[in-house]
């Protein structure tokens, strides 16, 4: 077995994937980024066992990259968001989509993130060229692009389907 | 056990991770980055196990990211080197590489990264705020910032260790 340390690596890239280079941990911190904020929303969208989407999420907030706090409509439950430490992976994110777009298969749904404010599209390092300034999540819209051959029908996924600003609740 | 591939995920973010996301795979992607092109010293640098190292880049040269050529120096081996689809993860390794730094493990060794033709650091996205520009890895300049506590000690390492333009062989 992989362990999913890199302990001989004395390398800051090393310890970025440690905290999220496990499997799926990225697309959580992804479905966080679109406002996805409940355990049930995360499992119906990602459709993962329960064990490792748990496991996953205590190693995220752990990490500092997410935080758990009382859901307020479901008593018992909790809404899982991303600290500012999870919102700097942002870059990290939209630098990994725009290479899937460019590079990887080009029959998947993609979409196109804009500046909230001014409505142009964001550069490969997530800038926004008219305003010189890098816009944070919260001030990027992500506009589908492209649909999916066999779109996903569980009620996340339609959610999500539309054009949204990034961390609008679910 | 849980599979590399996102099947029902349709989002370029997941085919990405497809290709990248397993354990290790970034990890090549960054010493090739560094100008590491042979298997032996990938095997030497990484400490992986001959055939984990073996199946990632048959992996990694499938997809595109690498590709293979004769040793001219090694009558009957290989090298290793990035194609353009390759070279395009920079931003991705980057952003990573920033992310760990800022806010993993203190502890790390980790670098600057400067744009070689004015020396001025490159912001978080991979840009030179002094010429506008987001330089290619090959006008990149990694300047060892912290040391290791306990530095590693292999040839390759230790090559490594100074400061050095990425893509410059090994």
């Amino acid at each position: 077995m992989l362990g999913n340390r890199y302990e001989d690596q004395d390398c800051s890239i090393a310890r970025a994937l440690e905290v999220i280079g496990e499997r799926w941990s990225l697309m959580i911190v992804r479905d966080a980024l679109f406002g996805v904020r409940r355990f049930s929303d995360f499992e119906v969208h990602l459709d993962i066992p329960k064990a490792v989407l748990s496991q996953r999420l205590s190693g995220l907030i752990k990490a500092g990259v997410l935080e758990r706090t009382p859901d307020p409509d479901h008593k018992g439950r909790f809404l899982y968001t991303l600290t500012d430490t999870g919102l700097a992976l942002w870059p990290v994110v939209h630098s990994l989509a725009r290479w899937g777009r460019q590079f990887c298969d080009p029959g998947t749904a993609n979409r196109d993130y804009t500046h909230a404010l001014c409505g142009t599209e964001l550069d490969l390092h997530a800038g926004c060229p008219k305003c010189g300034v890098t816009p944070p999540p919260q001030d990027v819209i992500a506009l589908r692009r492209a649909h999916a051959k066999q779109p996903r029908t569980d009620r996340v996924s339609e959610i999500l389907r539309d054009d949204r600003r990034l961390l609008e609740p679910v």
